[in-house]
């Protein structure tokens, strides 16, 4: 089995084909990051025609046996996720609605402050606001898994106490093996696995380290260190894989209707387009490499195991509906 | 057992009680008449709360079991209902996300046309449109019930048709007793009746003959002679009973968003504000009186029951998810 935490872009008949020959289990996909309900809906919408037109390959799951049987029957289960919690409109209720639909993992913030809480790339975290606390508290009891990638680091914190649940850091790295805004500070990591959460080890070449970015086996040296940190119990795989993004999709996720500025998202002016995929994962379906390159810097195969689904499938088991 | 196909207005405890004591097995309630998607989940929003809030006195009821299950509980049965098809917002995806989120009975249009089709106040109707083919087969498939009340004389036929369950006409009387622009033809009535469909007999003054609104009798006569048009397996009850709505509310009904001018809706310029109840039934509770005036009409038990309830139950049957 392996799972990737975190995808986004266009998926197609073809993605799903890949994604299945390539191994994958279940990914959570990207449904939104600055839209509102109607939106939302609309993403919904688009998901369930893939999902009928995609059967064969493919399956929208809402629970942790939903990922058993797609992995039992051949296929790739899709978790609905949104990178902003904008879905909600600032209503409560809406969080059960949109469990309801399916929805399985809601970030916070995704670039920006938001009524929940602060953003990773805001000068200032206030941490967890009113709305964030009553949201967290209800996704709790929905259903939904708090994501706390892209979120400031005090809004994190806060998050992953008042969390009664496991929460995830569905896509980042440890900041202290590759200084960057998006990726969590040892204690965050560490606050994180206390708590039962898991972290999601990217490949996305603006937060991971470039040696990461080299070799397969640099990755999965990487993932080691972040065990150092956060314990094998609490590590896996969130890729931040994007599918046939075109810098129009990256100006949509970075400037969404906020500003008419430039923004760079996990970018910078000096890097400021599309960055290549890593050197040894220039295709998705490549990524079954780390099942080796986890054995061969030095995890056993029950803890390869772990990381590459089953501390997710533990967290889905705790957080899912049943 | 007493089903009622229609009550609008504010439902609060003391309504959902008065419900209870009266003998209310099951009550379509309505959530919108003028609303997109946006507004009509808060409106769901709103009932999943008030459901929460008086569980021991009611359920929103999403199947026909939920119904029976509700009448064994001594709780009164609530159906989460539309008077107007533009909480879809032109969208074929909503209707299978609102019938998730447990919408049971979407009306196709309210007072005026709408991309569904046409409505019984506007001087032509072209029948059911478009995305009113579109959506009548998407509710069959989703577990919604078709309401053609309201709506305009071509559009019911061609939905009455064209629907592949059974429809409703939950709130209208036989217009060949009381002529009425919301009242059906005996053409539309007989048709209904031929595809298996129910119309619900309102108590609604203005849009019932004035005998009928004096004595419980003389309504139950109308009920009969309904009877005698559409035959005692198609009629039913639809009281169109509006809880504690203000002028104001009925300028919301009538004006929506769409006019500055005025409109009277089923009233006229003569009987342009809110009308008394029916003579016999000042309060909803009430209702109850008619098990015995229907036995007086000359029905017996057996059909007094299908017109009380039974008429009701079979098609949430055969409409509602299983």
């Amino acid at each position: 089995m392996m799972i990737d935490g975190l995808q986004c872009g266009y998926f197609t008949r073809d993605v799903f084909a890949t994604l299945k020959e390539g191994g994958f289990t279940c990914v959570t996909s990207t449904l939104g990051f600055w839209e509102g309900s109607q939106a939302s809906l609309d993403a919904i919408g688009r998901w369930r025609r893939l999902a009928r037109a995609n059967q064969d390959l493919m399956l929208i799951a809402r629970t942790a046996n939903d990922v058993m049987h797609a992995g039992e029957s051949g296929r790739v289960a899709i978790l609905l996720g949104f990178q902003n919690s904008t879905l909600l409109d600032g209503r409560i209720d809406y969080v059960e609605l949109f469990a309801e639909l399916g929805v399985r993992v809601v970030q916070l913030t995704y670039n920006n402050q938001n009524e929940a809480g602060g953003s990773c790339y805001e000068e200032q975290d206030n941490g967890l606001a009113r709305f964030g606390r009553e949201i967290v508290r209800e996704m709790n009891r929905s259903g939904i898994l708090v994501d706390l990638s892209h979120v400031g680091d005090k809004t994190t914190l806060d998050a992953i106490e008042w969390s009664q649940k496991p929460v995830a850091i569905s896509h980042a790295n440890a900041a202290s093996l590759f200084p960057h805004k998006r990726n969590k500070s040892d204690r965050v990591l560490k606050a994180l696995a206390e708590r039962g959460g898991v972290i999601g080890c990217a490949t996305y070449r603006n937060i991971t380290p470039e040696s990461a970015c080299a070799s397969v086996r640099d990755w999965c040296e990487m993932v080691a260190r972040t065990v150092d940190i956060a314990g094998v119990d609490h590590v896996a795989i969130g890729t931040d894989e994007g599918h046939g993004n075109t810098q129009a999709d990256l100006d949509w996720m970075r400037a969404g209707h906020w500003t008419r500025g430039a923004d760079y998202g996990a970018g910078s002016a000096a890097r400021p387009g599309k960055v290549a995929k890593p050197d040894w994962l220039p295709r998705t379906s490549e990524l079954a490499k780390v099942r080796h390159g986890l054995l061969e810097v030095g995890f056993n195969e029950a803890e390869r195991d772990q990381i590459l689904a089953g501390n997710w499938l533990r967290v889905y088991r705790e957080v899912f509906p049943a």
